[in-house]
């Protein structure tokens, strides 16, 4: 079928291609080599999937939209103090290629203008090694994802006339703002802005800001955090030049152009936006590249300020051990203690990136019920990044959380957590949440005087499969069953197997997997302890086995064949039936606390 | 125990009541009445839990903050055209008093200095019935929650000295940039700034613009999301006065200051707000103020630009109906049909308030999954607010999934979805998952010619239940049954009771119903069909009924009660054994359906 979204986009190129307004650039005389007709827009998420129309493998050079990147390298490089000292952050209210420094502090007011830019990539580390260009090179081929090249002739062409950056340079050198050689810092100024890339690429890159700072189709951390923001908020106030409260209130979007006609725009967590058409207005902006923004943006609303309200959503859910418990099969009793003392233990799954807002919920889940909780499980499974303020407002509520007595497991399947966030507290973090539940149950048991299951002997007697069993009849039944032994990591059932047996756990925990149909991995989906009967569901309508069990570790099972049941119930049908009947309770019960769970599950 | 977010707001008060740079602003001879160590911090969540810290209840005049609201009822009673003609919304690079408007458009450049925010009091329709203050008053009491009232002696006092602003006023009204009197449209503004507020009263109006225009303690709506964007764009590079690169870049929060202390930012879809403390500098931003809304934004991360990868968190889960049908009990044979069946519909849970971003991803998972799935059921229960270019994206979708020949239904519980979104398309939206489940299932139930439910008859010997017996047996067994009718609405089973009888579904909706435990409120937890057997768990352990079951429509049962049962299985312990294993069997398979279901839902 059709793809809705990029019909959308398709829609967006067709009404702003008739538009022909503006020129080619001739500030440099190889960029008139360009077919002015040419044009393309791509999308692409912040998660990588990407949305492409038009003219998007046309290559250009990058000019001024390497800005944004250079000057993200630097602050990568030498911190946001240092680079401070060479370029300011405030909107110049002058053409891009001013020849003007702020009078009180020397500085080129921001790095978006020709000044700052040159002031930006002198701070690009020049290494013996390494020379700087190179390194910038590098940089931007994993902010595409490919391995990109630069446009001799252009830069050739730009390096002949560039007199006016030339005159820029002089300036910054005579005020400090950049070391020796001028002419070589100009020529691998010039050499940046003569990068070659696509619409496409552009796409990637605007994505790698999007998705704070990784290339999402690579997986390539290019940037922390903090310096995509610095970044933004530079595209927001100066990315397009003069004119910035207006690009704020009508675009919202950070974003940079090129006199080339290459644009790009970032709504951070969601999309990188990249357009290409050579004709500029007198700006300098594509005009084409401009509308386009405009109208993507009013097409999918894709305004900064129009922002999810994640305060509801934070939360996936949040509820008691005793309503929902680990998958775990446990004999009856330890399923009525766990329902009992469970309602002790709250579940709060989060979802979604977590911000402060997220903690804020969950502190206030937290506070509002510390009166009936003594132990908190939080489930990392279905959140995102968490940044550096998030991780150090869950150490504060964790540090309360312990101050005040209570108990605290995470659950961080992910590993999303980064170790030193918790480091010093008394908290357990667990590898999923079926494990962290598994723990507090343990807790409760032991703390009912249940004894450990995994040192448990559990006699053929003493399971509920020979409940209302007369002695005599118990004799007659005992003797039909088998001990068998699994070492530890051996099959004791196989899917698809025929169903014509069950077993007793006596001794030793038995694991349920299922293979992944997607995957072929095999996954846990319960572990089964001593006291539990399994294999009982499909003995009697001759089923195939729907799940393997293995033994986790060694294991010690009674174990009943379909042939000695059915001899049985010819030759000692009041005992057969007490079997049946003990098999139905024990499904009823534990059909009952299955759709207890569904039910919530379903929430 | 410990608020942890409440104790990190402490801190932040602590730190900051430290410095007591600045002075009380004298502009106002009644300002300098103010106790300058007054220090307030409040802050709201966009859903409404609030964070008080210090001096919140102290009242003084908004002043200047006014400035963010008025400009936003401006743009709510004339639309952003109206009011662009009126005043810009480019940063003015001046003093906030300064007398001088735009010389190309004669427009004052923005509605956060004195000139446009004059401009726009002008803006606020005066009626005969309603002074123009009235009207203001009006709205910013809606703002706060709470009625307000305005300090008569600020407002004589700045009558009494304001020549700069009436200097200004009639600079306007040269420039027809507002009508007459000029004299009662300047005190209209005094009185405006001289509106008396609280802290408390600054963090809910400063919610009130987090959340889209809603106040979140009231759930009063004051502006749509496309003017709290408009109004924020313009804090954001206006609200500071003068600096606002250097504002965007490191606090990265909308914001507006007055001169009498007052402070608010906004974090949209987060946080409102709001600081106090009467020293401002020379700039007239309060000192602690500007301190506390900068150690916040770094405490809690703050920033605009730091957005959540909303991305990969927008769809909560996505199966098939093969993998969890809805909850309904069904003969097994139709629950043979929709396991194999049910792998053509698709079911899309989303969550999170729904961006294009959101749809976008679900547009992907239907494109991918186009080849195989015949019909999509999308889930809205947990979804937040759906906006204009959401809607227009989620109806392009729909148009070309009916266009491809697929099924769309939407199921949305808390009605989220404006109804003129869909409208003219065919899809079908229902008030539960569940019910959209239930519609797929009976389409899928009857194209396998399986008859319709609700207009079967099904036999006394046609229950699995009655499965393997000899015509002898079941002429033994048949006469124990007692044929019952229940009238629609009434009574089958009561929670609690005792579970002595089974019941064989003959014709008729029975429906499970459970009380809230919170509410007291019956919710359906599942209707059952023909077919099925019912209420056989508790039969052999004397246990409780745990739900209860009402006749859905008229409704006509076998039932078998625990005396006869038992009388069986002493005068006919064969039937009887073959009974309770077709009881095992069914809840084998019943036990089979669930837990692979609960998997998926854990999942």
């Amino acid at each position: 079928m059709r793809d809705t979204i990029l019909r959308t986009i398709e829609g967006v190129h067709e009404q702003v291609a008739q538009s022909d307004g503006g020129a080619l650039a001739d500030d440099i005389p190889a960029l008139t080599r360009a077919d002015p007709d040419h044009f393309g827009i791509v999308m692409v998420t912040a998660d990588g999937r990407r949305y492409e129309v038009g003219d998007v493998q046309v290559p250009f050079t990058v000019q001024s939209v390497s800005k944004a990147f250079t000057y993200g390298m630097a602050l990568h490089a030498h911190g946001e103090a240092a680079v401070a000292q060479r370029v300011g952050v405030e909107p110049s209210g002058e053409a891009f290629n001013s020849i003007s420094l702020d009078p009180s502090t020397g500085r080129p007011r921001n790095p978006m203008i020709n000044a700052g830019a040159i002031a930006v990539t002198a701070l690009i580390p020049e290494l013996s090694a390494r020379p700087r260009f190179a390194t910038i090179l590098d940089a931007f081929s994993r902010y595409a994802g490919r391995e990109l090249d630069w446009d001799r002739e252009v830069f050739a062409s730009e390096s002949a006339t560039g007199f006016r950056n030339r005159a820029i340079a002089n300036l910054l050198r005579s005020r400090g703002m950049i070391g020796d050689p001028v002419d070589g810092i100009v020529e691998d100024y010039f050499r940046q802005c003569a990068i070659e890339v696509t619409c496409a690429d552009l796409g990637v890159m605007a994505a790698t800001l999007a998705n704070s700072g990784v290339n999402p189709i690579t997986g390539d951390r290019l940037l922390d955090d903090a310096n995509v923001e610095r970044v933004l908020a530079v595209m927001s106030t100066c990315g397009m030049y003069d004119a910035s409260g207006t690009w704020v209130y009508e675009v919202g979007l950070p974003a940079k152009s090129g006199v080339s006609g290459g644009v790009v725009g970032v709504l951070p967590g969601q999309f990188g936006i990249a357009a290409f058409s050579p004709r500029v207005d007198a700006r300098g902006n594509s005009v084409r590249g401009v509308a386009a923004c405009r109208k993507l943006s009013s097409a999918f609303d894709l305004h900064l300020l129009r922002a999810p309200s994640l305060s509801t959503h934070t939360i996936r859910r949040s509820y008691r051990l005793s309503e929902a418990a680990s998958s775990h099969s446990r004999p009856d009793v330890d399923h009525a203690v766990l329902g009992a003392r469970g309602a002790s233990v709250l579940i709060v799954e989060l979802q979604g990136d977590l911000f402060a807002i997220s903690i804020e919920r969950l502190a206030h889940e937290v506070v509002s019920t510390a009166a009936q909780i003594s132990t908190y499980i939080v489930d990392l499974k279905h959140t995102g990044a968490i940044d550096r303020s998030t991780g150090r407002l869950l150490r504060a509520l964790a540090t309360d959380l312990v101050a005040d007595g209570k108990q605290l497991l995470i659950a961080d399947p992910g590993g999303v957590l980064d170790p030193s966030v918790l480091a010093g507290i008394e908290v357990t973090v667990t590898a999923s949440l079926d494990l962290a539940t598994l723990i507090c149950e343990q807790q409760l048991l032991a703390a009912a005087g249940r004894p450990d299951p995994e040192s448990t002997r559990v006699e053929l007697d003493a399971f509920e499969l020979t409940r209302h069993l007369t002695d005599h009849d118990r004799a007659r039944l005992l003797p039909r069953f088998t001990e068998r032994r699994y070492a530890a990591g051996s099959v004791i059932i196989a899917q698809g197997d025929d169903a014509d047996e069950v077993f007793l756990l006596a001794e030793g925990v038995a694991r349920e997997v299922r293979r992944r149909p997607d995957s072929g991995i095999s996954e846990r989906m319960a572990d089964l302890y001593p006291g539990v009967t399994f294999g009982e569901l499909g003995l009697l309508n001759q089923a195939r086995r729907t799940t393997t069990l293995l033994a986790a570790t060694d294991v010690r099972c009674f174990v009943l064949t379909r042939a000695q049941l059915m001899q049985l119930r010819s030759t000692d049908h009041l005992v057969y039936t007490r079997i049946v009947e003990n098999l139905l309770v024990g499904a009823a019960e534990r059909l009952r606390r299955t759709s207890q769970e569904t039910a919530m599950l379903r929430g």
